[in-house]
């Protein structure tokens, strides 16, 4: 069976999941979980793919923004249009550690702008649209396709996972629609099973039927305690793995097992500079929890014998 | 194939549904779909299982009202623990009458006793207490137990879609929590397949783990246009077949099928005094609507040979 998992190091990480599926596979053992509890969630941006130097959706959401500012010239000298035009990575990132400064008014502008893209798209039209740019780009520091950012070991551990009778669920603080444009073909995980953030939609009728439009206001943005709240509304059981890389997935790693299961945390380390990236920032209060509970820490650095 | 729909008369309804299924599986035709997109939508009350006299889950929450009253004596005084201490069904049904009068006070006094009914329970041990009074109790006036409370012919059809490849799942305006503690028992369908009205919850931590919580707050009203919606939240693709009972129905049907796929959709008439009941209140406009787009009326009178 750990061969299934051929990219990771013959080390603890790779231990702990065998040891755990193991566990609850074994029929008439004491920790055994029916098929049908056999849950499985999985957070996406710097656990299932790369995050840096910047989330990928945050490319086509400035896309997105440099068009609606090519069709309105008004909209050139205005922020956020007016960074996404010229490509300004440094005023979004500052909008951004602003707001992790206690300044929030230009992630305000940032967060305006992203709801007025694609204000008024239906459903349909902005999954053609997102995965037509997951499909045609190209990753600006990795210089690979989009789809081809995606963490080789983590791919693994899903069908590892869904081969010892898992089902496995995306619970993501990234746009819900943008990752399912891709999710059946990168993660072999279809629409129904990706949970994230959304912006409000609306019920629109035409003479012929009816469709659901994106609104110009957030609906919910799951991350910290939300994502578990969003996994039970979704799931309707609490999951018994988790996977996660940020302070946003904590929540979720504590609400898997509880009295009745066991569970499996996982917490990846992004500690390989040359292969990926290496940093700890909005990853530090999970890492101390991580190391105060007992949770395993997956090492790209160690764990991972390949990274993409 | 058609065997298998054994409580469905040889009429209409029976040949709108065998047809349907026929074209969307038959490979190579123009209607063909591919199981992926094979998805089905079903409403639950007046559509799954009897709504007559009164909803189900009435008796649940009256239940919990009347418990908390025992408790809190106070409570006995005030509605709408009054009305439930007292069984006065005719204060429950004034309080929705004078509500389509265009008086909601006292449906408002009735949803706030609702939400603190389950204030502060976790989210499984509602569920456990749902599924306990849905095994223990009776219907009171068709006096069959809860479980034994749901249609027949519908719960073939939900048989006779999965071994057509598609996949169902419950579009309710009622409670989500309390139908997913017994759907996979009487419907065949999982939890994570049940979509309807929620109260907000809240994530709690404790020093093992955390749970997620109920709050004295609605959260969303799985109704109308907000069934539409949801369904794409849940699922991410269109419904290609749906079936409902009630106005609150309608666009859960105008968003079935669509430019790319091909629908069916489906009304279920109450018309069968006799064996189950005759009503089309809260039911008009989608009768006149299933009329006059040539949607499939299901007459329980006429195109099912076995109600229960």
């Amino acid at each position: 069976m750990p061969e299934e998992l051929a990219s990771w190091a013959d080390g603890p990480a790779r231990a702990a999941i065998t040891a755990f599926v193991q566990r609850v596979t074994t029929s008439g053992g004491d920790g055994y979980v029916a098929p049908a509890e056999r849950v499985a969630v999985v957070d996406n941006d710097g656990t299932l793919w790369t995050e840096k130097p910047m989330p990928i959706e945050l490319g086509f959401i400035m896309r997105r923004l440099a068009a609606a500012a090519e069709r309105d010239p008004d909209l050139r000298g205005v922020q956020p249009w007016k960074a996404a035009v010229e490509r300004d990575h440094g005023w979004l990132g500052g909008a951004v550690t602003r707001h992790y400064a206690g300044d929030d008014s230009d992630l305000h502008v940032l967060l305006g702008g992203f709801l007025q893209a694609f204000a008024g798209m239906s459903a349909e039209d902005y999954l053609a649209a997102s995965g037509e740019y997951l499909r045609g780009g190209t990753h600006p520091t990795l210089g690979r396709g989009f789809r081809e950012c995606t963490f080789a070991p983590m791919v693994e551990l899903l069908r590892y996972l869904e081969a010892h009778g898992f089902t496995v669920y995306i619970a993501s603080g990234g746009d819900r629609d943008f990752i399912r444009s891709v999710s059946d073909e990168i993660y072999g995980i279809p629409s129904e099973r990706v949970i994230g953030t959304s912006n409000a939609l609306a019920y629109q009728e035409d003479g012929d039927g009816a469709s659901v439009v994106y609104q110009a206001q957030p609906d919910v943005f799951d991350d910290g305690p939300v994502k578990a709240v969003r996994i039970w509304s979704r799931i309707g059981r609490r999951p018994i793995l988790a996977v996660g890389n940020a302070n946003g997935d904590i929540q979720m790693l504590e609400f898997t097992g509880g009295p009745r299961l066991p569970a499996l945390r996982l917490a990846v380390l992004h500690d390989d500079e040359e292969r990926e990236a290496a940093y700890t920032q909005r990853a530090d209060e999970l890492l101390d929890r991580a190391h105060r509970k007992g949770w395993t820490v997956i090492s790209v650095r160690s764990d991972w014998t390949t990274v993409f």
